[in-house]
């Protein structure tokens, strides 16, 4: 399954040119995400090492024949120990100032290489490497776009079907069937399926809970394709609902469609979940317990982080989620979703469910 | 989804016990399945801090109900951002010394925290916490075999059904389907059906190439139940094979045979790895590119590793895989993989498929 993808150098030579602002003459991954999004490499064990000169992808006697299919322009060395590994290389190479990913490095990692490389420096990078995969490139938005697809048509396929009596586990496995008949290569994350008393929990796990009538359903779905995520969320009504249920979802579906109005290229993150947070107000604000939104791309959470902490800027052809909720403790939840495009001037809706409340008789 | 184990106290205790030897008077969790291991919790983030007398969940908004709900005698607090909520916790409990796991805690966090507790020490513990969930306990044993009984039911059901012309995707889909029909709650790691050439690779991903006589058909699989997995293979010949096909088969066959009766408490890790790996000797040593097996439990692989380096013990109770496999490359690869349980004198086969050639006509 090699990749022909001819972004890898120009990522890799981008690298490769800031090497002087972080002071390294050469740098190691551990993230599989971003060894595969440098090196087309889709194991899942690893590392990779950059130095000005060369581009090494590591891997162990499991990868070595499919890193070699892989892999253009990298040379491939195989190891019996990672660490081992990456002493050997580094000093092969004579390299002096190593820079690594903080946030992927553990420190046990960090003090066996520490250990093993006295005479040399590790240079720890955090914000400088988080925005690596931020701005996707074409081919990787029509991926992006192929996932959307899959996963949009399959939780509208599952809203049609959706039966009294189902329960959560049921309809979570109908959806996960859905996308992997028409085409998704796995489900991306841990599908939700969060009906009544249930959707009040942000992150619920399906259950042998039944659907029954004035159930909130909270569908939180996402599948991968050719590497990349989708991430969409559809909470629809099951027979029908009081008037609070129905004013509280017009409440959270402005705040997601004034998100997205408001959403464009160089705009602060933390703007963008103030922006939703704001049509909460005081008296729901509270139920708003996450953040409003992240980027999504090889991993279904990545940069940049839509949070009121948050220190990231929007770039044109960054993806990421819009996903507003209000979760009444053991009463029900409401979160609607989407995965967009970031533009010059606005933003391109990936995922495809139209978000009007859809009611269920 | 709150569970009801008895274990959880007697696992802290354990750990409390603990804290004179490692030089601590508390210790904080960050890896998610140690987390569930001792708290019940079963979402995807948070933190928890132990110390001699209080047990704390650290969760953020997302999962402060859901925690509520799962845990008990353990306080739930809910933070705004991580490291602050470690660092508030640390400060209020008045700790000294913080042990942390040294393979789980990133270089970034590692910073992060030291920057605000500037007069605690934090004590890197690895080896101290690894084998942490490797001796199974009566429940978990139950929920393991339940897995190992859905997977290997699923890749039974499979075999009776592949034909000439079925794609490894379509069979991979197939197998999934069997087994989340059967009750598996979820897929453990991403699905192996590797035919022909592609059998060589140990960790091939299905492709739209299709089965054909004479081709190997690995498949390897697992499936989570009540959080625990499962890890299967099977090699399958579709056609009749040539002499050497079959006489490399048996030599497989051989070292996982040889390493099941071999196991048992008290035995090194790295003497049973040696096991399966002399039957290979000088000819096809170099084609055996792995380890022999791992842990199996709430990660499908962890602790111990049964690998030539290892220095783990086997203990009752341990839950380890045996999976010798050759991969002859641009040929054809085979391996097999049994998850056993390690008792006192011998082991048990938690997963059921035979091991025996199985060739479709």
């Amino acid at each position: 399954m090699p990749q022909k993808n001819k972004s890898l150098p120009i990522r890799i030579s981008r690298l490769q040119q800031n090497f002087p602002v972080y002071k390294i003459d050469s740098l190691f991954f551990l993230n599989m995400s971003n060894i595969r999004y440098l090196s087309g490499f889709t194991g899942s064990d690893g590392a990779f090492l950059l130095s000005s000169g060369n581009a090494i992808l590591l891997v162990d006697g499991r990868y070595t024949t499919q890193a070699k299919l892989e892999v253009k322009n990298v040379q491939v060395i195989e190891y019996k120990d990672k660490i081992e590994g990456i002493v050997q290389a580094v000093k092969e190479l004579n390299l002096k100032r190593i820079g690594f990913e903080a946030f992927s490095t553990t420190v046990e990692t960090y003090n066996q290489l520490t250990k093993r490389l006295r005479n040399k420096v590790l240079v720890p990078l955090s914000d400088e490497m988080k925005l690596l995969r931020a701005n996707k490139d074409e081919t990787e938005i029509l991926l992006m776009k192929k996932a959307a697809d899959i996963s949009s048509a399959a939780i509208l396929l599952l809203i049609n079907e959706i039966k009294s009596g189902c329960t959560e586990k049921e309809l979570a496995l109908q959806l996960e069937l859905n996308a992997l008949q028409s085409g998704a290569d796995q489900i991306a994350f841990e599908t939700i399926v969060a009906a009544g008393d249930n959707s009040a929990l942000p992150h619920a796990r399906p259950t042998d809970r039944k659907i029954k009538k004035g159930d909130f359903i909270v569908i939180d779905f996402g599948v991968k394709y050719g590497g990349y995520c989708s991430d969409e969320t559809c909470t629809i009504a099951f027979g029908e609902l009081t008037d609070k249920q129905k004013n509280v979802y017009q409440i959270v579906k402005q705040a997601h469609d004034r998100a997205l109005d408001f959403i464009k290229a160089d705009i602060s993150a933390s703007d963008i979940d103030h922006c939703a947070r704001s049509v909460f107000g005081k008296k729901y604000g509270r139920y708003f317990s996450h953040a409003t939104g992240h980027g999504v791309g090889l991993e279904v959470h990545e940069a940049p982080r839509l949070a009121s902490n948050s220190k990231d800027i929007l770039k044109p052809q960054m993806v990421v989620t819009i996903e507003p909720g209000l979760y009444i403790p053991g009463l029900w939840g409401i979160r609607i979703e989407d995965t967009v495009l970031v533009k010059k001037n606005s933003c391109e809706k990936l995922t495809k469910m139209d978000k009007e409340l859809i009611i269920i008789e």
